[in-house]
């Protein structure tokens, strides 16, 4: 099985300034093209320890593909690098060189001296267009028919030549013979114990398809990665198991692959006819993001009031003064106020409501911060309320609110007697 | 110089199904610590590669801080390959025991065979508390001093485990005499290599402290990086170096360190004693997620209408029927008028509005997909509008859609006469 390792560059990841999103974007890509990643590292802006790392992977594996360290500046050291590992120096590529003078002609910027060294590349290297940026990548070879694909490490630059350019390549050089198909089984409310309990025995016995148990904040995923030589045959492998995972663990699950607790919601609302509305306080927006982010979501999410400021609360909401004053904004009664108001005022058939302190500041004895109120309303003696008490920072309080309401509704939508 | 490495562990993480962002925090904690990390490694759930990759580690470093691996189940296999690379055994740890019972009673959940497992740690290794879930972690040690620290990879059971007490180890293991103190000047609108063509000189001559230039979507950081013996040293040398560069680079800096275009924004309103009110359509409450992000953010924001059905523009903006016909409800018109209603209807002295096409759905030759209108409205002549196109998939429209409009604020706000 040909594998490959993934090198990303760059000082600022290792001094945790910059989460390296980079590196599960390219394993996956390499993934779904059949090609094993056993590895991956991450070195600084030191030519030295980059041409190292290089020299490593190559010690493992067919090939490397890196990301980073291409840009105009002293501190972009890959192609360097690549040229001092593998024993190469440098020339100048003029259709690269012709490309970047285009796209600095269409950005409407100068073109200076240090960018004109970017086409400089590692002698015998195949040249990577970048149309989304200024430095053009390269797949570099050493001996042995070993290669380092080399791609800038912005995103949006990154992924379109990966995509686009990086792995056809690979799919040829390897004449990649395998797939892996995942299959995601969204679970929620079930502990990784509890999950290791109910199919430990299949978790121990498959290799493949293999089954992995991964643990989020409230929820766990349980995946089913089958190889096989192609799409269908993989397919057909998982389809029983999926089914009697799916059999032992019916109660947490709420979706498949891509599924979100918004679209998993959102997808039982639609298929009732349902219209659904937000009051949103604490969580601020976050749950109409998350709704919004599901395309098609018009169809069943009308809209929320950010209710921030208690004002909005009463002129938007129609929550009672009375009820305000006396039992304050963060309270059961203003949240089931709330989730009325904006059924009603929204035009919606349900209506979900959170109130609550996220902090840092503003919490009591009696009403700490991570405090926080649910309510949903349809009309109907299922209206409700719920009170939860999150631990946590600030962003850490609003995102778990987040879930938890996610969450309500989405076991709202599904039925459930007691959500 | 001390130097650490990480080792991060988990098949999801090389089949790019989890972005692996432990790294980045145990970095950022070790930078501050003065700890050097050169390089760091991701391997997947396979004893001897994991092994293999705690024996690379070591050949370069002082120690390993790894992550990932230690949970009950089959796939969890930090602790043997530590016990394989440092050809140590495993003893049971009867307060680790202890604690895990006392968890599993507090949590309400029964405690198997396989969870027992847990407590057997490398023998004359160190256990490490970890109230907040079941798997303890422990610092190994091998010969020559070298040392081994493995945490659980659920972010929430690892953050406290390394703050609070793998850290405070390594501070005492080295008797840290450095420390790193980092100056983020945030910029936007400023290309990478228009920042190099200003700044390029200082870029280059300087060492301590250092200068880097990270890139995001349609902004730019620019660190510096100062190593002294304390923290007030390290700020004495940033000091004047960070007034040359802001210098250089006024227009386009909006703020510093943990600043974010909506904490900038809301500081300069703030300051004004203006109230700020949303009228969000594509953007589906992103805005307003990023703004209530700031703690206090309530001062300055009264709160949002996500707008996303005609009915609710028409309901609670007070858009104009006629103009909603004829214009569609993504055009400029309704935008200004969405603006003009969020800031009249929800008490504001100003507001934004967003209405466009997110996609994939929607679009038109005439409105396609990525169009984004912006308003804003504060009741005199400097009220106006804008439109923009934006490249992408859905996710990525909003998201730009978000920032674009957080910079339009901020750039109001600052009294930009185009913003």
């Amino acid at each position: 099985m040909p594998s490959v390792e993934i090198v990303a560059v760059g000082t600022e990841l290792l001094l945790g300034q910059l989460v390296d999103t980079n590196t599960a974007f390219i394993a996956g890509e390499l993934a779904r093209a059949g090609i094993n990643v056993h590895s991956t590292q991450c070195v600084g802006d030191n030519r030295e320890r980059i041409a190292a790392a290089i020299r490593t992977s190559l010690s493992r594996a067919d090939g490397i593909v890196m990301t980073g360290g291409l840009g105009p500046t002293v501190d972009d050291l890959t192609r360097d690098a690549v040229c001092a590992a593998l024993g190469v120096g440098t020339e100048l590529y003029e259709p690269a060189l012709r490309a970047m003078e285009a796209i600095f002609a269409k950005f409407g910027r100068p073109m200076r001296e240090n960018n004109r060294k970017q086409a400089e590349l590692p002698a015998g290297s195949r040249p990577l267009d970048n149309p989304r940026g200024t430095a053009p990548g390269f797949i570099a070879f050493g001996s042995e028919e070993q290669f380092v694909a080399c791609m800038p490490g912005v995103p949006r630059e990154m992924k379109p030549m990966l995509v686009e350019q990086v792995v056809p390549f690979l799919r040829d050089r390897f004449a990649a013979h395998e797939t892996i198909v995942t299959r995601v089984i969204h679970t929620i409310g079930l502990g990784e114990s509890e999950i290791d309990y109910r199919i430990g025995d299949l978790f121990r016995s498959c290799e493949n398809p293999k089954i992995a148990v991964l643990a989020h904040e409230f929820r766990a995923d349980v995946k089913i990665m089958a190889k096989a030589p192609d799409a269908a045959q993989a397919e057909a492998m998982i389809a029983p198991l999926q089914n009697e995972l799916v059999r032992r663990l019916e109660d947490g699950v709420f979706g498949y692959d891509a599924d979100t607790p918004a679209s998993a919601a959102l997808a039982l609302l639609a298929s009732q006819h349902q219209r659904l509305a937000l009051a949103e306080s604490c969580t601020g927006g976050r749950i109409a993001a998350a709704l919004t982010s599901v395309p098609g979501s018009s169809k069943t999410f009308v809209g929320a009031l950010v209710a921030y400021d208690d004002s909005v609360k009463l002129s938007q909401l129609h929550v009672d003064p009375t009820t305000l004053q006396r039992d304050g904004a963060v309270s059961e009664e203003v949240a089931r106020q709330m989730a009325r108001g904006a059924r009603t005022h929204l035009g919606a058939g349900v209506a979900l409501a959170t109130t609550g302190i996220a902090g840092p500041d503003g919490g009591t004895p009696e009403k700490p911060v991570g405090l926080v109120f649910f309510a949903l309303d349809d009309g109907t003696q299922r209206s409700r309320a719920w009170t939860f008490r999150f631990d946590g920072d600030r962003e850490t309080i609003q995102r778990r609110a987040t879930t938890t309401a996610l969450n309500l509704l989405w076991r709202y939508a599904r039925g459930d007697q007691e959500p």
